[in-house]
């Protein structure tokens, strides 16, 4: 690849250091170079206008919202200058911004392609760090309203005996091509374009493994069973929180018993057919593989050019 | 290893297709093969008396507990028997159990090294579910009570305008043997034992790669620079709900500029330090390794073995 898969070029310095330091932050709030993502609703701003990129505004841009008690993450410093994003869901018709000059709210999901690899990162960082902010405005130990801390990477509860404080989730999601010998057993979900084939994929669950998670997902959606298990690479995915773990999987059986609930369909793919797939990614031939953002992509590459 | 990794051993069958089935259910809490784990505040019910193992009961002795209310997590299948853990800290003394012929509420990481490995991957399964819940009792985003759901693997608000759906928490952790050549570093944190080390560690965070996350947490702890990274292994970890993810990466770099709020101390470790700190490990000399339960003890071995 000669583009790192998307959401993985996050490249900010996190300085996590500063995530408990007011005057640092006051300090930035005055600085000039100081840079803020608005996001509106989980939507970024983005600048249409040429190449797509992230419409970083200063502070005088989101000043009101913040006043307001917008929900502000601190994302990292790069380039010197610090980075936040800001929720302006306040906004109640996105589509007249603020100001004349802003860009337009888009999905994060279908600009991060055309985004420099650093931007898409931060998209997939600034995402998921606001849904968890958006769904989390509770406590869920005692149920008492929460409140942003450590520049949004904690929230902790308003009321003094509970005092708890909650993190934000990141979910493992294995993610695995499975193998047997020349050929691959890929699916496709109900809500998937129709015969657009994927790798079978699944949260990790509490007490086991990343190699037990794929054995048990690849058995429960196909009945196939599996052995050897090797990890390849890891993807976040901001919808609202995966970490996209993928792995190789060496099936040992090959008979399918689908779970018709969970999949539409689940076959055995040769390699002749996933290298097919794999080009007809991104047109309206089919059967195809899943788009090259996806991970699953890149397995289902990575093993028909091993 | 002879043995897995402790908490690495889950055998069962999570037959999730039952989650949904209360006909089943029904069946199973009939059935007499049917066996419950009760745990107390997080301790599970063991019985000492020979080699350590898990006392499962029978229905009749937490029929009460379950008609109270208790959260019930349906663990899974195992010898054709359904098995589930059933929260019984409604009992006011643990130490005067219901039944004299009960074992006694034993922390889970003390007594996992001496069970067998199913048992121990049995209790991080029911820990890790038991903490989630008590800990999710209310809605975070609304605030309302939740009750549990699909056998213990959600919850959901019983505000029918919210009817949010919450499920358990995984939070991957990474853990990573850095190593220069023959060199590797590791450290110490303020709570362990005096000149105890282990490899470094931290929560992966949203919108990371697993790579990204072992080179920032690194570098946020020691100022040393990671290039490569390799997965190695994973282990549940029950305290509350983590997923180990082992490493190694490479450094780049050698000089150590200490988080002194992470850690005690960090310093660089020969080969040959390692063999005897793993040596050591269980003993009360020091320097020395985690101990063999702990993945990072197995992250060295693999390094000084290889």
């Amino acid at each position: 690849m000669t583009k790192p898969l998307v959401f993985t070029g996050n490249r900010f310095d996190r300085a996590a250091q500063f995530r408990n330091d007011p005057v640092w932050l006051e300090q930035k709030m005055a600085d000039p170079s100081t840079r803020f993502l608005p996001m509106h609703r989980l939507k970024a701003l983005i600048e249409l206008a040429g190449d797509p990129c992230i419409d970083w505004r200063g502070l005088a841009d989101v000043q009101e919202f913040i006043d307001q008690g917008a929900t502000l993450v601190f994302l990292g410093i790069a380039d010197f200058a610090a980075h936040f994003a800001v929720d302006v869901s306040a906004i109640e018709n996105p589509k007249a911004v603020p100001n004349s000059d802003w860009g337009k709210f888009i999905d994060v999901r279908s600009v991060s392609s055309q985004l420099r690899p650093g931007e898409a990162g931060a998209l997939a960082q600034a995402r998921s760090m606001l849904a968890w902010h958006e769904n989390h405005q509770f406590c869920s130990v005692c149920g008492c309203k929460t409140a942003v801390n450590e520049l949004g990477y904690s929230r902790k509860c308003v009321d003094e005996a509970c005092n708890a404080s909650h993190f934000p989730r990141t979910d493992p999601v294995v993610i695995m091509m499975v193998t047997r010998g020349d050929y691959c057993l890929l699916g496709t979900g109900h809500h998937f374009p129709k015969q657009q084939y994927s790798a079978l994929a699944g949260f990790v669950e509490p007490g086991e493994t990343i190699e037990q998670g794929v054995r048990r997902e690849v058995f429960e959606e196909t009945g196939v069973k599996c052995g050897d298990v090797r990890y390849h690479s890891s993807q976040p995915w901001p919808y609202p929180s995966s970490l996209m773990i993928g792995c190789f999987a060496e099936a040992l059986t090959e008979e399918i018993t689908l779970d018709e609930v969970e999949l539409a369909d689940a076959q055995w793919f040769s390699k002749e057919d996933v290298r097919l797939m794999l080009a007809r990614s991104g047109t309206t031939e089919t059967p195809r593989m899943s788009p090259p953002m996806a991970i699953a992509h890149q397995l289902a590459k990575a093993w028909v050019e091993e």
